[in-house]
C-alpha cells in the first residue's frame, strides 16, 4: 500500500494524563461525514467477492492454491486498511510528547459472506479466522520494527463499524499502548510477588466459584468478569498459562471458537440489536527479541449497551448499572435464542 | 433522599487494569430500556418548573427569598439524582477489591426553559449556574466524609444524556477515581521537579504560540489540547494557578461563563447536531483537611462526532482524525454561527 498521500500519523502523549493519544489525519478521508461515517451496505462493499480491487492488495487469504490473490474464492481476507490510523512511512520523530505513527493497520475479512451473523458461522470457519489471527500475529512478530499486536473488531454502529461486512481490525505498533503496560506492569508485579500469574490465578478462582462463570472446558474459561466495565461484559481464556495466541494449537483454537461463537449468540440473546467490541490481547515483545512472558492473553467481549458519558470520559471510571454476578445469571439462562 | 430501596453501589478493582469500576444497579431503574433510555422530553420532564415533586427534595436553589422550596420561581435548581451512581448509605466494606459505592450524585437544572440551549443563556444566567458549581463543591468539602467533587454535563444523545431539559451531574465522592489520581501524580512531579505547575506552563506556552489557542482573557486560556482524543476538544483554564473551582471571584465567573459560551457556540457551528460532554476538574482534598494544592482547575469540552471503538476500549488510546491545529484552525473560522 503506498501511504505517500496520506497526512502524516503521530501518537501525542500528553502530560497530564499520562498517555498517548493517535492523531490520525487519514482516518477523516473515510466515507461519509465525521459525525456520520456511511454505514457500508452490500451494495457498494469492497468486502465482498468480486470487489477485491476496491481494496489495497491483499496480505494474506485463505484460499485453493488455484485462486489467484485479489480475486474471488477466498475463506479469509487479511488487506491493509484503507484508512489507517498506523502507517509504514512516517517522518522519524521520537521525543518526550511526539513519536511517528508508524505500524500496520489492517482488516481481517472473516468470510466473503456479506449477511453472515457471527455465531452462524460453523466453528471450522470460526476457527480458520482465528488460525489467521495467530498466523498474522506469529509473522508480524518477525518484523524488526513491531512489537506489540492488537486485534479487535467493532461489530453494529454503537461499537463503531462503518463497514456491515463481518471483518476485524489488527493493528501492529512499535510498542503497547498506555493500557496494555499497565496490564504487563501489573501481571509483572503479581508475578514477582506470588510466583503465580494473576490471569492463571483468576480463572482458578472463577472457575471454582460459579457466581460469574459461563463456560468451562478443559482448556478454557469463560466468566463475567467481576469489575466488568459495561453490562454483561464477557471473558474468554486459557486455563493454563499462555502468553501470546499464536502458540494455540489447531484444537485450542477451536475450542475458543466454538466458546466465542456461544458467547457472542447469549449476548445476541439479551440484546435485542446487539453492538460489540471485542479485543483480542496477546503478549507484547521486545522489538527482535522475547515475548513477554509473564502475559496471559485473552479476549474481551464488550457490548455496547450504555453510552459512554462525562464521567467516564473524565475520571475513567465506568459506571456499570448491571453486576457481573446478574449478567452472568441473565447470559446462562439465555442458552438458546 | 432516600436510598434504602436502592440496591447497593460498590466500587470494584480490576488487578490487570489497575483501575476500579463502579457497579450501581440503581441506575438500571432509570426509565427506558438499557439499551435504549428513553430520553425525557418537554410532556413528562421532571425538570420542569410545576414538577418540582417528580424529583427529590431540592439541596439548593437559586429563587426570591419569598419563594418555598420545591416550588416554582428557581434560576438553578439543584436535587438529588433519582437514579444515584453512588449513594449516602452503604454496607462499609473497604477491602483491596471493593469499596462502598458511597457519596453524592446530584443534578443541577441550570434554567427552568427546557428548550433553552447553552449558548443562547446570558452571560449573567451562565455565571449564576457556575456559582452554583463553586458553592455545592465549598459546601461538599465541609463534609467529612467527602474528598473529591466532579461536575459534570452530557448534552445530546450520543453524549449519554438521558433527560433534554438542560442540566448538569455532580458526583462527590469519597476519594479521587483513577484518572484523576494519575493527574494528580503527574502534577506534583512536575511540581516537585520544576518548581512550577505542569498546566500553569501549558497555559503560557499556548498562549505564546497561537497554533491551538481560541481565546486569551487577562484571567483565562481557551484551546485545543496538544493531545486532543476527539475531534474539538477545547479546554478552559485560569492562566494563573488556580487549584479549586470555588475560588473563582465573580468576575472570574463571568469571564468563565462568556468563555464557555462561546467555545461551545463555536463547537456548535463545526457540527450540525453537537452531543458534547462538559468535565469540570476542581482539586481534590484530603477528607476533612487541605486541598491538592498542586491541582490546576480546568474545564474539558469533549464533542461526540466519532465513535469510541475497540481500539480504544481495549487500548486507552484515543485515535483522532483530526489534529488540534486544525480543529483550533476551524473553530476559529467559526466566528459567528
Amino acid at each position: 500500500m503506498t501511504t505517500k498521500d496520506a497526512a502524516g500519523s503521530e501518537f501525542r502523549y500528553d502530560p497530564l494524563r499520562a498517555c498517548w493519544i493517535l492523531s490520525a489525519p487519514a482516518r477523516s478521508l473515510r466515507p461519509g461525514t465525521l459525525l456520520n461515517p456511511a454505514l457500508i451496505d452490500s451494495d457498494a462493499c469492497p468486502f465482498c467477492p468480486g470487489n477485491e480491487t476496491h481494496t489495497p492488495s491483499e496480505i494474506l487469504a485463505v484460499r485453493p492454491a488455484s485462486s489467484p490473490p485479489d480475486s474471488p474464492g477466498w475463506e479469509v481476507r487479511v488487506v491493509p486498511n484503507k484508512y489507517p490510523a498506523v502507517l509504514d512511512a512516517v517522518p522519524s520523530v521520537n521525543d518526550a510528547r511526539r513519536r511517528g505513527g508508524f505500524g500496520s493497520h489492517e482488516v481481517i475479512i472473516e468470510t466473503p459472506n456479506h449477511n453472515e451473523v457471527f455465531f452462524d458461522q460453523t466453528v471450522e470457519s470460526l476457527t480458520t479466522v482465528l488460525r489467521v489471527f495467530s498466523d498474522r500475529i506469529h509473522t508480524l512478530r518477525s518484523d524488526p520494527r513491531i512489537g506489540y499486536v492488537v486485534i479487535f473488531k467493532n461489530s453494529g454502529k454503537a461499537a463503531g463499524a462503518s463497514v456491515e461486512h463481518p471483518h476485524c481490525q489488527l493493528m501492529a505498533l512499535q510498542s503497547p499502548p498506555t493500557d496494555v503496560s499497565v496490564k504487563v506492569k501489573a501481571l509483572r508485579a503479581y508475578r514477582e510477588q506470588s510466583e503465580s500469574c494473576l490471569l492463571c490465578d483468576l480463572a482458578a478462582e472463577e472457575s471454582r466459584d460459579d457466581q460469574r462463570l459461563l463456560e468451562l472446558t478443559k482448556r478454557h474459561i469463560v466468566f463475567c468478569p467481576y469489575a466488568s466495565r459495561v453490562p454483561f461484559e464477557t471473558h474468554i481464556l486459557p486455563r493454563a498459562h499462555t502468553p501470546s495466541f499464536d502458540a494455540n494449537t489447531d484444537a485450542e483454537l477451536e475450542d475458543v471458537a466454538r466458546l466465542l461463537s456461544k458467547a457472542v449468540r447469549r449476548l445476541s440473546v439479551v440484546s435485542d440489536e446487539l453492538a460489540y467490541n471485542l479485543v483480542l490481547h496477546t503478549a507484547p515483545w521486545e522489538v527482535g527479541g522475547t515475548i513477554e512472558s509473564s502475559f496471559h492473553w485473552h479476549i474481551e467481549l464488550l457490548p455496547r449497551l450504555t453510552g459512554l458519558a462525562g464521567f467516564e470520559l473524565g475520571t475513567g471510571t465506568f459506571i456499570n448499572p448491571v453486576t457481573a454476578e446478574e449478567a452472568a445469571k441473565r447470559l446462562r439462562a439465555a442458552e438458546s435464542p
